[in-house]
Order: C-alpha cells, then sequence, then structure tokens
C-alpha cells in the first residue's frame, strides 16, 4: 500500500467505525446490555444508542430477555441475529473442493466437499465451483447474502484476481468465478482467508496477533497483526511453500529445498511410503486418501507414521521460526485438514523447533484452530464478513 | 497487543487524529496551501482551518508567502516551524555512544560520539549518557526539548525498561538514565528505532511498508507495516541477530550458527584478518577502527576485504529472504555506521539472495537509508517526535 497523505477522518467514517466496533462486541458477547457495551466501548449512552437502534432496524441485532439488574430498571439483552446474513466460502485446494455457507457469526449452516481430478482445466474447475455453490445457496433456501469469497491454495498474480504460478497463470479466476455465480468475489490465499476465519470466529481467543498456519495439502500461512490481517505488498503474505530451507530436494517448483518439497500433503505420503516399504511418491489421485492412512496409522501408533508426522512438523517449525522472532510474536495457531487426528503429533515438534529458534525473551504456544478441518472455507466466506462488518484500525488512508 | 473489546471514538480523538494528520501533511510539503492540504487529507475547508490556526496558535506552522493562485485572492503558504520543538536521541553500541538533537522536521542539529571502554558497568555508561545529552541540550541552548529517545542494541526485557541479555540485564537502564537526566525517556532496539527514523525523516520516499536493517556493531531490524512500526508481543521485533540460519559457528550467546557470529562487525572483522592474515579475532576495543581499516581497503578495492564484506552480506540476505518472502515486502531499506563506504559492496549481494529465495511475484528493491551512518540516535530521537506528532491509524483500542 502507497499513500500520497494521510486522509483526515469524518463523521460519516466515524459512524461506520463506531457501528462496526459495537456490532463486534455484541457478536463477541452474547446477551451482553447497553450498559455494559458502552462501558466496553467507551462510547458514550446516546451514541450507543442511537447505533443499537440502527442496528436492531438493520435486522442484525435483536433484543430479548433481561440481563440482571443492580436495581432500577431492567436491562435488555443483546444479540447477534446469525441468521440475517450468509457468506459462501469456496476453497479450492489440488484435488479437493470445499464449501460451506456461512451465518453472520461464522458459524457453518452447510458444508460440502468432492474431490476434483488432477489436471482438471479451469473450466472444469469453475463448473464444480458453480454446481457447489448452487447446492449450497439452493439447500439453505438464504436469500441474504452476502458474497462468495475463494482461497486458493497458490500465490496471487498481479492483478490478485489469478494465479500466479502453474497451468491457470493468466487465468483471472476470481472475475471468471464471479461472473458465473453472478455475485461478487472475493479471493485470496488459503493461510490468509483461513487466518481470516480465525479471526472471525475466534472472539476474544483469537484476538491481537497471531501467526496461523493451514495445513492442507500445501502449507499456507496468514498473519493477524494487531487485529488486521496483513496481505503485503502482492497479496501474498504468507506465501511460504517455497521458500527454501535446510535440504536440497527438489521441488515442483524447479528450485531446491522449499518447505513443499518436505512438507506438503503428497511430501509427507511420500516420506511415509519411502520410509514403509520403498516405494515411490503417491499419486496425485490417492494422496488425500493415502494420507488418510498415515493418519489412522499414527493414531494407532505406528512408530514409521509418527515419525514421519513429527520429521515434517519439525520442519515446518524450523521454517516458521525466523518468522515467529522476527515478528517478536507469543501465538501460533495450527489449522486445516491435514492436522485432523494428528495434532499431537505434529504441534509440540512445531513448539519445539520454535523454542530453539528464539531470540528474544517470552515463549511462543503453538495451539490447534478453532475452526477445524474446514478452515479453509470458513475463512473464504469470513472475507466476506470481515469485509462487510470488522472494525478497521480506520480511518485508513485513501 | 491484547484487548478485550475495540474501542469506539469520539470527537477528541478524531480531532487528535486529523490535527496530526495535517502537521503530517505540512511538514511533507512545504508551502503547501490550505486549498492543497484540503484536497490532500480530505478534510473540509472548515476543518483545515480550525486545524491550521490551531497549528499556527501552538507555533508548530506558520504562514510565509504566497502560493501561486488559479485567480481571486492568494493562497498563502503553510510551513512547518521546525525549530519549534527538538528531540534529543542517544544511540548506545556496543563501545560506542551516539547523540543527537533533532529538530522538529528530523533533521539533525548538533551530534556527538564517543567511545566506552568494553565491559564499561551501567553507571559508567548513564553517566556518559548524562554528558552527552547535556552537552547537546547546552551547545543548542533549546528549551523546546520534547524528550529523549534511547536505542539499544539488544532485546529488551519484560518490562520493556531493561535489556534482556548480558551484564546489564535486569537494570532497568531506560528508568535509570530518565532519573538521572530529568526528561521523560523512551526505548526500542537499535533496529526499531532506525527504522521510525527513516519513516519520520524519509516523507513520501517512505511510505507504506519496509524492512529496515540496521548495521551497527550487530545488525537489528524493523518493520514499518502500512505506516505503523510492528514492535511485537514484546516490544522485540527485527530481533535477528540470534536467529540461525545455516552453518554451526559457536555464537557469543551460546549457540551456534546465530546472525550474529556473521555478521556483526567484530565478526566481518574477525573473517577479514583470518583470510588475510591467519590472526585471531580483533579485541573489543579495536573493532570499529578495524572495521574503518577494512572499508577503506575495501573502497580501494582490495580483493579479500571485498569478499569478506560480499560474503557477509549474503548471508544477512538469507536471514532476511524468509521474513522479507512471508511478509511479502518490496522494499528493504540498508542504513547504520557499518554501511558507510561499502554499499556498493554490500546492497547488490543482499538483493541477490533475496532475488533467490523470492517465493511469489514481483521482486523486492533494496535501497540505501536516507539518514545516514547515525541512524540508530536519529531513530531513537524520531520516537519522540512520532509519540508526539504522527497520526496513527486510531482510534486505537485501548
Amino acid at each position: 500500500m502507497r499513500r500520497d497523505s494521510w486522509q483526515g477522518t469524518n463523521l460519516p467514517k466515524v459512524s461506520g467505525y463506531n457501528r462496526a466496533v459495537v456490532l463486534d462486541a455484541i457478536r463477541g458477547h452474547d446477551g451482553i446490555s447497553r450498559v455494559e457495551l458502552a462501558d466496553r466501548t467507551g462510547l458514550t449512552a446516546q451514541t450507543m444508542s442511537n447505533i443499537v437502534r440502527g442496528l436492531i432496524g438493520d435486522g442484525l441485532v435483536t433484543e430479548d430477555g433481561h440481563a440482571p439488574s443492580t436495581g432500577g430498571k431492567r436491562r435488555s439483552r443483546l444479540r447477534l441475529v446469525a441468521d440475517s446474513q450468509h457468506a459462501v466460502g469456496l476453497h479450492l485446494d489440488h484435488e479437493r473442493l470445499t464449501g460451506v455457507l456461512l451465518d453472520l457469526s461464522g458459524s457453518p449452516l452447510r458444508r460440502s466437499e468432492r474431490a476434483i481430478p488432477p489436471d482438471s482445466s479451469s473450466s472444469t474447475v469453475i463448473r464444480a465451483l458453480n454446481r457447489m455453490f448452487t447446492q449450497l445457496v439452493r439447500s439453505s433456501g438464504t436469500d441474504r447474502l452476502l458474497g462468495v469469497g475463494l482461497a486458493v491454495p497458490s500465490a496471487l498474480d498481479s492483478s490478485r484476481r489469478g494465479l500466479a504460478y502453474g497451468s491457470w497463470a493468466g487465468v483471472p479466476l476470481a472475475d471468471l468465478v464471479q461472473d458465473r455465480l453472478g455475485v461478487p468475489v472475493v479471493m485470496d490465499g488459503d493461510g490468509i482467508a483461513a487466518a481470516v476465519g480465525e479471526h472471525w470466529s475466534g472472539g476474544e481467543h483469537r484476538t491481537g496477533s497471531f501467526l496461523y498456519v493451514h495445513l492442507g495439502s500445501r502449507v499456507g500461512i496468514g498473519l493477524v497483526l494487531d487485529d488486521q490481517v496483513h496481505r503485503g505488498t502482492s497479496g501474498n503474505a504468507g506465501e511460504i511453500a517455497h521458500v527454501p530451507g535446510a535440504g536440497g530436494r527438489e521441488c515442483v517448483c524447479g528450485r531446491r529445498g522449499c518447505l513443499d518439497a518436505y512438507c506438503s500433503m503428497s511430501a509427507v505420503v511420500a516420506d511415509w511410503r519411502a520410509s514403509a516399504n520403498g516405494t515411490g511418491p503417491a499419486s496425485a489421485e490417492t494422496v488425500h486418501a493415502e494420507y488418510d492412512q498415515l493418519r489412522r496409522a499414527a493414531s494407532d501408533g505406528d512408530a514409521l507414521a509418527v515419525k514421519t508426522l513429527r520429521q515434517a512438523a519439525s520442519r515446518l517449525g524450523q521454517a516458521l521460526a525466523p518468522v515467529v522472532g522476527v515478528l517478536d510474536l507469543d501465538r501460533v495457531v495450527l489449522g486445516g485438514p491435514a492436522l485432523r487426528h494428528v495434532d499431537e503429533h505434529i504441534r509440540p515438534r512445531v513448539a519445539k523447533a520454535l523454542d530453539a529458534y528464539r531470540s528474544s525473551p517470552g515463549g511462543c504456544r503453538v495451539e490447534s484452530g478453532l475452526v477445524g478441518d474446514d478452515a479453509g472455507a470458513v475463512g473464504a466466506a469470513a472475507l466476506v464478513l470481515d469485509q462487510a462488518h470488522a472494525p478497521r484500525l480506520a480511518p485508513l488512508p485513501g
């Protein structure tokens, strides 16, 4: 982001900001009273009252019940009308498509998943995205759709509407999906999207700053710094899959030693195969199924499976360490489908690697995400909700 | 930073923010008219007029001359009264103390430098800081001192008022200096301070996001992200000196492979000695003098000296690469005394290492700092000016 000058602020911007602050507080504190709201946000009773009236009028908030009062008239409780707005999130991963419909509280109302054949053309995938979208919207019967978020397993190109690498480079994916679906589509890398989802859904457990690691078919990262997602100059903050580390293993990108060559789902499966029976890498069609076998074996205590996962986790921790150290973060959150059932093997190794590298005082906790397996799709939908409703450290330049 | 809730905003906060925005625009555009100011900041003529009147009343801004007008009455030009406020910056580096007195525009009015014997006690150094401070203030005759900034070559402890490591760990340095000097003292690591100084003094050339590398007796980093300095959870963002990389060289911190073991001034001098004549590391007393010899040799084209600097620069670039990549930055700025006269050898190697690691589209420029050798001390003073006058992406959470 470049600015020519800072922009001043004015009453309309301020009132939009305060409205977002109030909605955020009601969303995070179900049943809060107006007095508590004023106390939490520092707004005057009068300002608060006007904002709440507006939110109720727009159907986003309702009042019901009464909070205990210290005397005088009883206080009505304010609640989010979670069903007042919906967003669809679509996560395009290698060989897999996942979709969710979220309500305004960030809860998934519907989910859907399907395999995509390897090397599918973009038009095939756009048709599949459209079918999933239609199914999610139809089955829920929603007529309150805010928009669609798309999470992709790749760096974005300079337009931020397509992928930078691979066979789809040059395809304006987000625009084509938007044309096909007929609704606004926002797009980010899956690491950024999942971090936004965790921030949106995690409430007071996910305030401040954290680094989110999305473990899907590849590793993607999202950075939330002082409650703002950091997207970087080209929208590709968090692209760590092809940052090289120690080791010279050949990567699909043509370089050597990339994190992806050791920690992608297919790399981990190939390592397990190699250590177990010496056979070569998994085929693209079967990598998800084989990873499921690996995680079952690890859950059953299979030593080779556990060792394979731990090695990958240590390497992941080593790659994260300089970033966590230089940003001085005290929390790393792990999530995504590759973590399911095996986080007990992965989390401690990541934590150990971070501790070994720590160059400033204070430790870094490594936690499992609150959103779960569908972090990419939930995050994609949260991009829409975040854009519409999150308080910014506004008034923003521009 | 943790928050319980976002804080709403109100008129006093907004007016403080708008005032900072206007002062920033006047500081950055000498001789700007009220009309141009309103245009740049998006504020109404009425708001602008009130703010400018307040700034003139407080003596921070003056009007003189007349800008060309397109017709009607002529426009008066607004200028910063650079001399209206001063700040002292003190940079405590290993074996060296540097001090500056800055005016409000960020220009140094006075500077001072002296050696400190190795292993000096904190009380010796505090006395030296006091002497330097007194000398800077007396010689300038200023009676408009806003405060003192202190930049240190180390991670901060959990109080953020002392150093985390070394023989001074546990000494509340900033508080002791503040008591001794009798003026408010703010403190940061020298990487953060130098980044703030570059941002404050660099105007439109240093907006947005960049990573600043301060090359003093050690390497310290400062991150400016979307025009805000990023300090991290414990105030130690940018501590990269003891983040290990490839290589197992023993570090003073007791671990192996730290950047400091390869890129500190004393490590570079030791490498040069070793390659030139096989003698051991420099003594602490002579490291600055020997580094000066090294840089003179490199400037004269001495192949060994050039090679030594290039090797250190490559390693620095490799350490920066994952951070630059994951944050998706397009600018790295190098500064500090170790860069003087040798940036032609260092800058290209850092750039080359960053290019080799790039994992998302778009390149990263590597530039030399605008502030120069005294970046640490200028930055320390800028901490004071920044705290008093920089627009924040406010209203900040309380």
